[in-house]
């Protein structure tokens, strides 16, 4: 019940193709059911401060089977989980850009995109999420 | 196509000449265009913290080829990208003074300045960048 | 002059046919000449141990110009690089399995194998490597 | 009582000049009495890797008032500094390359250089720490 290297290959392939359709290249990363990198790319021309990014934007939409915008949306100040960007190692990302990954209801790992505005990264992350 | 050692002395020699015009010593970083440091000094009676600022306001202005006054309006609270300062384990600095640096329409490196306040770290950052 | 995605995958490709051939899953990684990820493969039933170490010994074998089994050679005690290891915030790896990648006599980036014994990561590494 | 940006850029050049004149390309960095970085410079062409290492050599020379050869000697597996490696969250190098600086019989500061053999390191150093 985990997202193999096929399946994070197909939701890359995705996210890529949305990626170039937008015109914006991005790194994005792909988690199993246990939060552990399957697979990551750069595209060319893509920030290299986005590498960590992606890859921690998609470990924190599978740690709390959340996506990181709605994550966000509880981690600003004065809301319940304010703070929550300091623990794990610094490995919480709370905006746009990480979605968890579900089958037959069940939370099987995550995509994370970085490399463009909130909603860019979000949007291609949806396009990567969605191929499967 | 990248800053090299050269670049590096001639952005810190116009950075260090402008700090001094306003009588505030700084820490001065260069990096290339892999975000690893060139080159650094630290002016006599700069502050001993700004060490590491200056040369992650650098990194942080190359990993996302943006001015770091600019990605700090979109990391604040309720912005874009807040939360972007716990990536990259602490490297992040969301503050002015960080400026990318580009030749031929592509960023090939990018100047940190730490040791005032923002608006004197900006201004130093800026004479650097413009010395090549 | 640096690898990009499209170099990356071809060596991933390759790496992964022999590790396909030796029977032996592998995380297979690929940074570019500044040491930063370019690409990233985990096959289904490799070690998750092994991702940050395949990661790393790219960076590594980037960083120091050198196979990490070369550097192991000389970070043993009582050698000259002995305790290399503790350096670079724990993303020096010294043993088999990164190896740098050149072309027309200068590095270009460096691919980075892990998930089996040190000569099997070696050997994936190579056929990586030859696939430029 | 201790090392400024002058002495450490005749450090510096005193130590490029002899690295020029070996041919080897380095990394080279002061500290001042209190361990803390006045200047960096990485020469072209020297690794990456080596960035980190010539600041924590220095830093370790100053530390502990000695040349990081010789607490490499006594840091190696069965003698009585084995495992200082681990301490001061990965700083502390122990291989030849770091020199502690003195004026007036008191150290003020110390020099490390990387980018090389353990002995053409201790050259450039040497070369460096001679400047004074």
């Amino acid at each position: 019940m985990t997202l193999n290297l096929t399946d994070a290959r197909a939701i890359i392939a995705a996210a890529e193709a949305k990626a170039g359709e937008i015109g914006q290249p991005m790194n994005i990363a792909v988690v199993d059911a246990g939060g552990n990198l399957i697979a990551h790319v750069r595209m060319d021309g893509a920030w290299i401060g986005s590498i960590d990014i992606s890859i921690n934007k998609a470990f924190t939409a599978r740690a709390f089977d959340i996506a990181t915008k709605d994550l966000g949306d509880n981690s600003q100040p004065n809301q319940q989980f304010y703070g929550i960007h300091a623990s794990n190692h610094g490995r919480i990302m709370i905006f746009a850009g990480g979605i968890p990954i579900s089958r037959d209801g069940r939370v099987v790992g995550a995509v994370g995109v970085s490399g463009g505005s909130g909603e860019q990264d979000q949007t291609v992350a949806e396009a990567g999420a969605a191929a499967l």
